[in-house]
């Protein structure tokens, strides 16, 4: 059961519900975020809401049977709609385009990009800072350092950051350069990083495991959910399966179900989820009729030439057709209402 | 390397390519369909093709380095269309709805049905009389009785079958009633089979394997052509993952790929390849804009009291709405063109 | 439920039975085999079997919940002994090793490989001689005149003949020069060819298909069994995983829980289920400590000029060494009991 | 290529090294642990190295063509032992046993269990402190509180602690009560634990990701060493499949491919690795005959009551038959030698 308490509560209104709660044999967590306050009662019993329902204090009340709660679609029927700021929001019916370099490399390719996504109307600029590379002997990325200039200059072209954090201790030094923060695929599962993202009141973009379940990407955003940070974006950037014809399966089918468990917004990474520069505009525009809310794509000016996965990366003009055909699939779709 | 003969090639002519194709190193195995006559030679000398190419007889070669050979987009460049009968084709620019129950039941459900489809404008009906299933004990379909009344009612319709043919043995019973014959997932790799339908000048639909690659579903493609059928369409319908929230992956990765490296139609069985009805209008719309040729659907008036697979059926009025939908999104994506 | 009638039942005394399953609401399904006639009955109500059981005419009786019953160990406790001819059976307590070439080549071969098992003490030899093929332009085996030599040889050295059958037609021809039908990973759930092998009285080997689930598997052995022939072995010879360092990911697991859901005894392929030469022996020792009736492995004089799969075969010398420590194995196993 | 220096080699030494090494093209990285001075050069260039080895102040050189290097079995051909502390080891010829509860719940257990343990000659135990659960509302474990009675019990009985250690921060507080960390399963690729665990001078045991391939825990272990510390060991504890009879498929293959692929010792963990209890003990025996130099195990003395994971928990009579089985099994393996 999920509860959202009124902003006024009262101190006695409180202690009411928790006697009722303790009465039905349930105990409860309290998750405080920007937004709202909430409990999240959990128990074996069957009890009939009314009887907490009708206490005053309350905004709202609904059993979740779900096993994850503040992010399921039974707690919040309507899709939530995510400020990234600048006044740009993900979900709600908006649709997000975000693009870049898989890894920044330095200020000159910022400068070039952002200037190329804004005359595209694009807001939003992917680039990896700190890399997760299997081998420790890949280049792991420019760092902080680099994150300034990103941001910097991201800043002076009205585009918005999102970019991957890999550790707790890296949250506090990124704050200042970041709009987004990115949980990547090999730390679905990295709780402690999830637990102090909750503490943080920027968004944050979780992808899915390569092997993760959909139930374990809702209990990864409900962990930073009950830390306290509503503002989740859900990411689905392809799975390992036996297919060698690609290196990974992008896997649709994990939008519209994720968009009928979840109130969050789901948005696809066609570039990583097929590794193949061929595949990226179909897919993405797959991705727009099975229900996503946006697309976060690899571009760089020379595929050949990136520092990392330009074999799945759009060059320019690839990525204006892209952009173009996204709109027209998304007026399209809009039309037809959520399915 | 393939060679595509001409039709009126003089014995000499013959004499003159087998010669020079031996004189290089190279065997070759003759096929002849009802459209063409071909020599797939394969050899592991380089050669210069045009020392072949330039003898009379010969209306095309091309060098094929895929290991599946007639059936690469290598060997044709242009998108096959495969006429099905009735003034209708798959493939080439056209898209397919076909759409039907999973088991066909009685008379009066193919009457219903079929009705159903002619009011909407959908000439292809599905529905199994051979039921492939895990457990003997379970239903096994209304057997060639079936396909009797369910061919004769769609023809009084001007509606197409499609039906899934188990054995070599039951092609010759079936022929007169099928005007597409299935091959079913678990079938992907019966040689036997697929050696079968090389010999019949009817359309064979292929479906991959649940855990066949993208290049065996090819080489079994390969296997029907190279017995002397080239009417094939190839169709996705869901491999499987780890994933526990559908019954099926459905992979529209397949879609693209598979129109890069073969020319023939591939169509998309969203029913079966996520097994849970409110995926499938979105993954339907989904597999047009992965560029998919048709979609292959079940449907049911009610699905809940469906003989096999009821969950995963769309009633009429869902079915409807998709109809539309999909003609709405197809008329979008063609003015895409190929991408 | 299954029941398994006595030799000596009266028609009376089976009217009286099949009453008692009527008044219960069960249908049933007669199954003959060589061994006995089984009943087996199916139904929603909850009903005491000792109503039935009481009555005369019965030898046994048992309720089985799982979906699949005649092979199911809720049916027989006792693991099953197959008898495979020349005194030799496998299962209930017997180790069984089969080794072979992947395809049969010519006489000669047979000659040199079946007088190698014998001077090693092994009386099962394997060959394949209708190859399925991914390509069909591949090898695809000796065919049925290479059966006829690969038997004759055989029975002159006391070695019986293990070798896959593709397609119910071929069953008839293959019938007298074979001593174990193979069923292989691609035809796991071809229920023609199960169907048709139910028919037999000679062992068959079920391969679990390359993504087959255990249930599968199971179900896939109901068939023949439910067909009217009990002899049939298990065989697990590796599935597809993500996994690219070895060509299959070889099961284990699936030893152990095969023993404990079934009666029929259950042989490991670690030839094919790793795909790598050296990989073979561990996982032929370990497959004995997971509880294994035997395993079937491939073997080559000289693995590199193979027709096929030489990458998998051991040569002489690593057979006998492995033959040597698999009896050590299995002798220490058995003073573990069952586990 | 890597290169072990000598313990005294001078700095004119170091300098023609690595002036030799920039000639040819190779940059390189050095690597100290407690046990030697490494460079590990990369480079494109085709290179006697002998031009090298016969320099003064090495040790040992060998060229590694695998993309891991202080890993590889091609710089070190012979296995490594890794002492754990208290005069055991792991690896090099030794077989050793770990067991105990999945999470420590209090000191009554710790001491029940070590005194267990140790009475039956096992010396090193498991056990959570810290739980990564999936869904934030599970028990997550007894804290550093709970590891300092976990530690101080198992001292007093001369027993070693194995324990997960999940982000770098944890890695001081938890130094001085811990002899092995463990990396799971979800951090297999968490880079920044994997890189701080390279600065540490304990043994770290790194679970396989559940979708990791051979290769990148290979990688994740070359982390840890080019970090600075070669005491690593390898865990193999099942991986994701379609298989839903089992919680997860214990892939033994590992074994046989990690001991070829590399010096490090390989332990396999069949309670994670298949999550029923009754396959644990054959799926341990099978993995000493697959080669692995330990099993880390699950036991509880009363595994109906475990806080978590009591389904896949031997109990104490389980756990002696399996420790006296085991140490059979790795009797008769090592008369067989490597294999």
């Amino acid at each position: 059961m999920v509860i959202q308490l009124k902003q006024d509560i009262t101190e006695p209104q409180r202690a009411a519900i928790s006697q009722e709660l303790e009465r039905a044999g349930y105990s409860f967590r309290e998750v405080i975020t920007s937004i709202a306050c909430y409990w999240v009662a959990i128990g074996n019993n069957d009890m009939d809401i009314r009887s907490i329902g009708n206490l005053p204090g309350i905004t709202d009340i609904h059993r979740v049977t779900d096993s994850y709660k503040l992010v399921s679609g039974m707690w919040k029927l309507t899709p939530s709609s995510i400020p990234l700021g600048n006044g740009i929001s993900i979900g709600g019916g908006n649709f997000t385009i975000m693009a870049g370099p898989c890894s920044i490399e330095n200020d000159a390719q910022v400068s070039e990009v952002a200037g190329f996504l804004k005359s595209n109307g694009v807001f939003v600029m992917r680039g990896g800072v700190f890399k997760p590379r299997s081998s420790p002997y890949s280049f792991r990325g420019v760092g902080i350092e680099g994150l300034r200039y990103f941001h910097s200059i991201c800043k002076l072209n009205g585009v918005l950051v999102v970019s991957e954090v890999m550790e707790p201790d890296q949250i506090e030094a990124m704050y200042p350069y970041i709009d987004i923060f990115q949980v990547g695929t090999r730390n679905a599962q990295n709780f402690s990083l999830l637990d102090a993202l909750g503490r943080v009141d920027k968004p944050v973009m979780i992808k899915r495991g390569f092997s993760g379940t959909i139930e374990e990407l809702l209990y990864s955003a409900e962990y930073v959910f009950s830390g306290g940070n509503e503002k989740i974006i859900l990411c689905e950037r392809g799975i390992r399966t036996f297919e060698k014809a690609y290196r990974n399966t992008l896997d649709l089918n994990a939008v519209p179900i994720l968009k009928q468990k979840s109130h969050l917004p789901v948005v696809v990474d066609p570039s990583h989820g097929t590794g193949i520069r061929n595949l990226v505009e179909p897919m993405s525009l797959a991705a727009v009729m099975a229900g996503a809310d946006g697309v976060i794509v690899e571009i760089h000016r020379e595929p050949e030439k990136a520092y990392s996965d330009g074999i799945q990366s759009l060059c320019y003009s690839e990525a204006e057709q892209l952009f173009d055909r996204l709109r027209q699939t998304v007026s399209l779709k809009s039309t037809f209402g959520l399915s």
